[in-house]
């Protein structure tokens, strides 16, 4: 199979790593360019990059020259970015003009109407709106997003039962692990022996993202879920992995037994067209009273599966349960390359 | 004013050590005796005890002879009993026997009929319901009880707003401290950069005490609040301090201003009657986007205020908030010491 | 007793806050500026600074306008200084040259031949190196500074052993809270379930300030005191509290019993001079096998005595122990604040 | 290659754990039984041990019936020991006589004069004294041992030191890993925010059992190193790997080039074996300032590896620096396994 020539755009934080991570040796991509900010470019990536994850900073790049953020720089079939919004807004438009399809993790253009917001196994006809996108804008590059990190857990799981059942409204409460932030976004002195129940803008991602996603593609635009979320996140001393626990009203009856039987079997078309990324199973139901456990649970499917534990009957609404995942793989960097592998496996490029 | 002689019960554990911190140089009491388990009994307290609280064990608790948890070895008007339960369970009832009052932080009586189930600030009048208990079981003394660590902190800002607007219902999410389950309850390998979403018991207990705690004394029984909860407890990794995020509809409509100013002004019986460990305010009400926190808040009003912020709309219901309080003193020892003040300033024994 | 008016410069940072802490109701200052960098100046206090300690704001800086850091702004006979070095080094010398004593927590001159660097209980007499000072410098106001935070809690309790039994050369392994490095120095992703073993420059310090503060001054300067540290230091997962375990040799022979004796009966001019903020005792020696702990004993004294334990045989050289004491307390702000109380006591300003 | 039937005696705990999964898939060994406790002994092994490790329990085992700790019950080549003390000091005997291998992790005859304390890279010909200890008891089977969790991390990269330039002493402090206590061992209430200068027995371990391991076996016993060890150990907030930092005095005298150099290349039997678990190179020296690092470095050659850092020159002795391993792999359950596969390697059994 022919290689795609892939680049990273803001490749030195934690996001950034976690693409490296990802795509290198990867099956469909070549990583041929990294691309950072003014201070780095030029620089050999070691000489400019502290590596936050466990483990060596891999052979293959440490010898790479970072350029800059810049489409005459970097030419790359796909480019995947974890640039910060400020940058994201106008650079990611330039790479999709320069004709290169950019896999993006931030947020600035998950909500816009023509840009698919990406969970492979969730809403794969979304990518077509590309052709929209193509269209109006006159690009033949493109956009295509994934959403932020703590909707990813809840959506995922509760796609074969929004499917099966309906949903008429759910809460959610998560705990979310401190690299969400970035790698020097939350100060020990902030988290250690305690819990900051407030991130910024991320209740109203949950509220909002989540059902775009969920939402119908009728070949022009996206009609949102027709339900409503609540949200409330929390930050908690760890490390990676979303916890979140969430209750749940369908539009049918349901018994806990068609609900757990639902994720349990849930498989989507990254499984079926065996994605290299995709985690078989998508969602993995447990059925000890004490699980999903953040630490225990994360690695799951290589960071790319979310866990389910305590799938009960609500008192109030139909069902309650907790769920996790791993943030800066399936809730970033490998939700990108995962919307990447799809792409290039349905329509080429 | 004639001080009361009181005994701990379990008092070599956390909660037992909080007791006395909380009884030294009390006004109202006179700490007299300790008791514990056969194993410390007849030993120093100082040479049975491990000191679990920052600072050093009272000088006045050193010295003292440890007895036996029996009536016979221990003469108290009051016994704080930080027992476990399967001992509480026939040791309570003996003690109120032989004539004390039971002030007991364990779960065994919480939930029977003629046992009142006690915040003073929430159901000073269920205190009554110990002449029904006395008078069916020809009791000098009596037992109280109050409730478990996590229900405290949302019953006590909710009081107002249940009292004003009703409540049709409600979901909590807790995020509990590890000292919620004693000393050595939770290994640090079990905590450290992890998240446990289960707690034995704890949310049947938020799903039932509250009821009852809200609920009317009809001069015979307690006939619990007529709404429903629903609950997810989680453990996370901090010392003290369970905060907790709700979801609350109520059945009057009340602006979000209305709320808030119901539970800033929220004042009680402990507070008119200045009782010593009354904190006032007993609800604090923060506007800051991201309080209250675990480790900032949990001291407020020496750990026997609860802090409330985040009081906002919700999208499904009426409104959501965040509240915190101090598990093994609010949430514990010290919502028992409160509820004996209680006592003896409104009735003597 | 006449008070003296007093500023903080750098009054936002987590230093700053300690030294507001210690000054707010002090009975020698009455605190009358708060300076810090441009971006504060001219905003109240509460607008601008992010309260980061237990509790809350004290009311009395709430609406204080913040100044800059410039002479011309703040009027006071003392400047308490937790600047950072590069805004250190040209502020202080400009305040003492308009007049003021600097009582800093900066390192900037702290090796600095003419500048005092002291801790009261240890060297009182070097505080006469300001008149050198202020003769070779022509300044009305003076520098005074105290030592980093590590080497404080171990020159504590070996000044005792130094003068009864003399010192040959010791070696010292630190376990220092994140606090240490300001409020956002160590990300929690940096920290959270891991060492790091690298302090930047804080080896040095350790290895240079101690001889310094054990040095002898004969009118002129201080001659080092002559024997050798190594130090290697460490970051580990705490808020506050520098652990430290210290290997020793003695020059003269001491039992274990005497090394305790020294330290435990230690007395110093603070404690005579009943100084506000001084410990009493400076040091205290535990006896049990697993103290100091950092979280257990980082508050004795209020944060200002030093904890010793497991003072032993050490087969290789004399003895060995360990110390601790809060970094952020005795380590810095109340080490200044203690250096100020000292001067005015002993020599007015 | 003819596979080795083996167990596994204390199977249920975290080091018996950490057995089962370096045992299973061992191209040397048939994990053939698990013996636990009489509370275990009966029961299928997945409804009697709670999987602490992240991942799975593997599927090999959850079927299988764990058996009591008996000889009569258990036929292997070889069995692994994780048993604590108390039990370990009767059965590992008992098994010995009975015909098998005991590879031991307890501490109980780690000092006996005719059982090997291995390290197979740093005293491979210690091994032999197993035909002592068979001649002395008249066992078919035999003990082994290997070292306890923190000494082990600074022989390995010693050894090339003494080898080449001698030791004349050393201190070494410790900052281990609460899974160095078992899974219950450190409750999270006691190590939260905290360091506990104190392990029991520890220190003793350090000074005494790498001059066992660093001795010379003359044909009947092992004549320990000639020098001295002081150590002080303390507990940290980490959940793996224990850091320390060591001050050397060689015998002669060394550059830091050198040394490292001789820690870099640093080989030994096990890597020329090719041995299945044997990291290569089993030293790993970083340039970095600020490695190893607990979390970053102590899954470096599948937690075999040690990783040092540091190596610079010390003030008063020769040098110092800091090495890492991972604890409950290369210090303990890693530990036993590769001194079987090396027994199997070079002596068959």
């Amino acid at each position: 199979m022919k290689k795609y020539d892939v680049a990273v755009l803001g490749a030195t934080g934690m996001v950034g790593q976690r693409f490296i991570e990802g795509l290198v040796d990867h099956p469909f991509f070549n990583l041929t360019a990294l691309a950072a900010s003014e201070r780095s470019a030029g620089k050999r990536y070691e000489d400019c990059a502290k590596w936050y994850i466990e483990g060596e900073m891999p052979e293959e790049v440490r010898d790479v020259k970072v350029v800059k953020v810049d489409p005459e720089e970097v030419q790359a079939d796909i480019v995947f970015s974890a640039l910060p919004n400020p940058i994201a807004v106008d650079a990611e438009p330039a790479f999709a003009e320069a004709g290169s399809i950019v896999c993006s993790n931030a947020s600035s253009y998950r909500m816009t109407e023509d840009v698919p917001l990406l969970i492979p196994e969730v809403n794969p006809e979304h990518l077509d709106l590309i052709d929209v996108q193509r269209e109006k804008r006159g690009w033949e590059g493109a956009i295509i997003t994934n959403p932020n990190c703590s909707s990813t857990m809840f959506v995922l799981p509760l796609k074969p039962v929004y499917e099966k059942f309906g949903i008429e409204n759910m809460f959610v409460a998560t705990l979310q692990a401190v690299s969400g932030a970035g790698y020097s976004g939350v100060p020990s002195m902030a988290i250690l022996d305690n819990v900051i129940p407030y991130i910024p803008k991320e209740e109203h991602k949950d509220e909002t993202e989540s059902l775009k996603m969920l939402g119908r593609f009728d070949g022009e635009k996206i009609i949102p879920a027709d339900f409503t979320i609540s949200a409330v996140c929390h930050r908690v001393p760890t490390l990676d992995g979303h916890l979140e626990s969430c209750f749940v009203k369908t539009r049918e009856e349901a018994t806990i037994e068609e609900i757990k039987a639902a994720m349990r079997d849930f498989t989507a078309l990254p499984q079926e067209l065996k994605l290299p990324t995709a985690p078989v199973p998508p969602v993995i139901v447990r059925e000890e009273e004490n699980r999903p456990q953040t630490r225990l649970d994360r690695d799951a499917g290589n960071g790319m599966a979310v866990t389910v534990g305590r799938v009960r009957e609500d008192p109030i609404l139909s069902f309650k349960f907790t769920c996790l995942g791993h943030n800066t793989i399936r809730g970033a960097a490998g939700a990108s390359i995962l919307n990447a592998e799809m792409l290039v496996k349905t329509r080429g490029l």
